[in-house]
């Protein structure tokens, strides 16, 4: 097990009616608050009035940015640290999924600091202070409720890239199974991939010696795999939903990476998909992570071998451990297929072979990879693995 | 799933060497730090000057209080607040098990109040302000280094008592497991005893629809029963030493009980043990919790099959549940044999037969249980199954 610090600051408010303490909640932190959402299903479906409601009753002043879409843009994000320095903004509530939380750490830090904001999705800045965000989970995927992370879509060069900091963990989330009944199917199937993802990306290393994060890990999974299914034949079931968005915050709020080189690669290659195709960021990695299992997984065969026994119950094979691997990797594919999840290039959309260009987008700042390094080649192979 | 609120601010700064970062990690509390420690172990060990040589480097004036006893007593409390109220103490420094840390925790919330702190052991006071504390944790078992707990014993009138509150969470815990190479076999099996404890008492419920924390309790469960005899048949073993330590943190830091009705009776009726006759903890859970689990299986029965099933590896007998249950129960004695743990009275060294007393002082509150609600008569029963 390698050294590590874990430290999560997030309040989870986890159940049912939990949006109506979010005025208690944001109070805590100002009286000023910048609402930023996505297109509008908030209003349709009245989350948007209850939240409201529940601000102005303790007195705070809301001011509004709305218009967040999947792949959130650079320039909503300049628009959002405008008015937070107009409107003089004390914390920022997103209410949506992973796009607007991420939106909302963009705008969070943008409103401290006096240098370009993309600077700290290129590396070129360290994030040192950071408007508190609050969050109302609509969508249980991104793990963005409680997780350092955010990733931003610069609208001028398709360049979708990541920024992270302790300060950009929210504050606190709402996380309300009941407001994700009405998610369409691909959305809840999308969400369950991400997440499932975030696991993967920890649990795919060469460490040894991590038994505990391995055992956990493999339970949040089965978890993952067997509630998706559910919820996709019977949206409104609270009990599925619940383990869902539950098991969304887990698989991304790094507790399930200490001790562990984590890997990542799969998600950074989908950022280049999504970045030149606006793909869904599930579906992308649906096609994505198979193909980088198939690429690597005879550089250290024991992992996919453990992957496939105690996440998928494959039996192992005593003369043919690869056998057994392979057949975890056909398991995650079929459970894909099984909530229409595209797995390969064409059935996602993409319309043409920029395999090159996103391959070297890739690896802007150096090679990928822990559990097998990947140049700007291998990534090119993987993508034809996704034909 | 039932509606939680979820937050752990407690940073842990896990792995090797890590105890040189205190002195950086305690100057961001303050300059004057009360350095909380047992008999002098951490002075033999050389952990001791480590410690306050790392401290001395940040300019960190350090007072210090030895002499924390197992089930740290009343009395040396006091006398820790009366030091912090003198010296004009910032941050409290807990060196050592969890007795240490318990004093700790109530030394600093004694030290902001001008009530007698009895009075938070005891339900009359809820905890509204405290010190700081920071740990080394030198004995992985009762997960007091990020839990809200603390329990004291009041030495006029052998009552051992907790109290709980969100800023009794350390801010910061370092956790080395070479520190725990040292550790008398006798010690490191009470430790593993106590943090499997801390999972069942969350683990037994009859709340439905808790996969995800059901599945990770699995995960930590299995991890401890595998690691501990691993440690202690070889002490310096890095890797079991890790996952054990780690195992303790997450057993208690409350995230296994998140969504479910928690039980905890085992650990009362324990204090009532360990305050008559000052017994190790572990030891005493060790003799009380397969008891408790013979009075109460019957209430609920799938629980314990899937206890057997899930943690123990027990076969399911189709035509009879109940024999698949026992055999759980029995895998659990037989585990707590093997790493030399008491598994009746008699073998913890108890002389006399006070069931009456300590069974009327685990209700002094009201009955207890949620799994199944328990009298003193019940309690008393349990006791008799222990013989």
């Amino acid at each position: 097990m390698q050294n590590f610090v874990f430290q999560n600051r997030t309040k989870i408010i986890f159940g049912k009616n939990t949006e109506y303490q979010i005025g208690a909640e944001t109070a805590q932190y100002g009286k000023r608050a910048l609402l930023h959402y996505g297109r509008g299903s908030i209003k349709k479906s009245g989350l948007y009035s209850r939240i409201v409601d529940s601000l102005k009753k303790e007195g705070i002043e809301v001011v509004e940015l709305g218009g967040v879409v999947p792949n959130p843009r650079l320039s909503l994000v300049r628009e959002g640290i405008e008015l937070c320095r107009k409107e003089d903004i004390e914390i920022i509530l997103a209410v949506g999924g992973g796009s607007v939380i991420d939106s909302a750490k963009a705008i969070a830090v943008g409103a401290k600091t006096d240098r370009d904001i993309w600077d700290y999705y290129t590396r070129k800045a360290e994030v040192e202070d950071a408007l508190p965000v609050g969050t109302a989970l609509t969508l249980p995927a991104a793990g963005s409720e409680s997780s350092t992370g955010s990733v931003i879509t610069n609208d001028e060069n398709n360049h979708k890239s990541d920024c992270g900091s302790e300060l950009l963990r929210p504050v606190f989330s709402i996380l309300n199974p009941e407001l994700t009944f009405t998610l369409p199917p691909f959305q809840t199937a999308c969400g369950a991939t991400d997440m499932l993802a975030h696991v993967m990306e920890r649990y795919f290393t060469q460490e040894p010696d991590i038994e505990l994060s391995d055992n956990m890990s493999e339970g949040v999974m089965r978890t993952i795999i067997r509630n998706a299914p559910i919820a996709l034949a019977k949206p409104n079931d609270y009990a599925s939903r619940a383990e869902i968005m539950w098991a969304g915050t887990i698989a991304h709020n790094d507790l399930l990476g200490r001790g562990r080189v984590e890997e990542w690669t799969s998600h950074f290659i989908e950022h280049e998909l999504s970045g030149q195709y606006d793909v869904a960021h599930g579906a992308g990695l649906a096609v994505v992570f198979p193909a980088w299992m198939q690429y690597v997984y005879k550089t250290y065969l024991p992992r996919f071998v453990r992957f496939a026994i105690k996440v998928w119950n494959v039996d192992y094979h005593p003369g043919n451990p690869e056998k057994t691997a392979l057949e975890g990797i056909q398991c995650l594919k079929n459970w894909l297929k099984s909530i229409n999840m595209p797995i390969n290039l064409n059935e996602l959309g993409v319309p043409d072979n920029r395999y090159q260009l996103m391959a070297d987008g890739a690896v802007r700042y150096g090679n990928i990879g822990h559990f097998k390094p990947l140049t700007s080649k291998d990534i090119v192979k993987i993508f034809q693995l996704m034909e």
